[in-house]
């Protein structure tokens, strides 16, 4: 059985992921709760029980929680699938704790700036987790067939 | 090479992941035979070439489909990430197959509570999936950092 | 620790995500910078910081991208979870290149037709993706489950 228990770079990657997950399983849960405060519903059983207003498209409060959402999860994908094989490619661990950190401190930042309407921050936010996406990526496939050829 | 067929629980969950996969494979494919059935397009190119019209946004029928796979979606992605925790921290396998199972009915649930309108079965059941996504993965992680440590 | 570096297999698969998560990572870029070009925002704050119009929803020709990228993704997810079962299934390598390969062409086909207006193109290589993830996923969960119980 897979064990990722014996060595520090998994146990980093394991934290990384349950702290990225956390914070998007919020999101979805405020924007449910936007609604449900609001009073605003997209589907027009929820208005009816619940009894409030149904509207499509969502609110625009609603909408900027999920569009926060949705741009976590965009960027979650990617980082799962290449830190994943980034860990099985056998790769530096100071290198791999550089990539996780950066990932970990700019999707929270991202998500802060996207609800607090900080426009630049967001930019600067989204770039650094799109650019360690992007090189981790690299990085693992590049290293796991320079092995595999070896 | 990782093998994942020597164990109950790594068989319990890829078949969880298969049954869940297959499911939201459906919705994609339910959301574009319901706009075929409808004759209404979100591109252009579609409806000159099908013969329909070019709505956008979506017709409502459609957009209820794509509400529901998108729902997964966002779903699935923490269940696979989580999951694959859970299973690589080596804790117990019988709590496991209750993580497993609950989200399997619970989306199942969800799917066909959001088709048939069924506005607090589409709640309870978000609910219960939701749930198993935050206990699941704070699991995993705790049972990793505490055998890394160890 | 896992080590996908030894077999063929594993680093066709490695490589192949690869790929395939760059090609996401492109559309989400153009996405933004689309906007950006068009000075065309979907959040205030960004139209007043950068001198634009701020509008919702996006501009067609945004949205088009958007699309693209959204299609993407919700195949992506079952891709890696459905491939990584595959690799974990340890089934055939032939028969996992077959795969892998028919998604790869598929994928890159289905984002040049979107992003070209190439209706019936599109159609053939979102059908054939899809297939690959139903085919596979159930290849992979028949090949543990035998393995399991044998």
């Amino acid at each position: 059985m897979l064990d990722l228990t014996n060595n520090p770079l998994s146990a980093a990657f394991a934290t990384v992921c349950v702290l990225l997950l956390l914070k998007a399983q919020i999101l979805a849960a405020a924007t449910a709760a936007t609604r449900g405060k609001l009073k605003k519903f997209i589907n027009e059983e929820d208005a009816r029980w619940l009894g409030g207003e149904y509207v499509n498209p969502d609110d625009d409060r609603v909408q900027r929680i999920f569009r926060a959402h949705r741009n976590d999860l965009e960027n979650l994908l990617p980082f799962f699938a290449g830190g994943a094989l980034y860990l099985a490619s056998g790769a530096s661990v100071a290198v791999g704790i550089v990539y996780f950190s950066i990932f970990l401190f700019a999707r929270y930042g991202h998500t802060y700036a996207y609800l607090k309407r900080k426009a630049r921050l967001r930019r600067d936010a989204f770039t650094a987790g799109w650019l360690v996406n992007m090189v981790m990526s690299l990085h693992a496939a590049s290293a796991i067939l320079i092995k595999t050829v070896a």
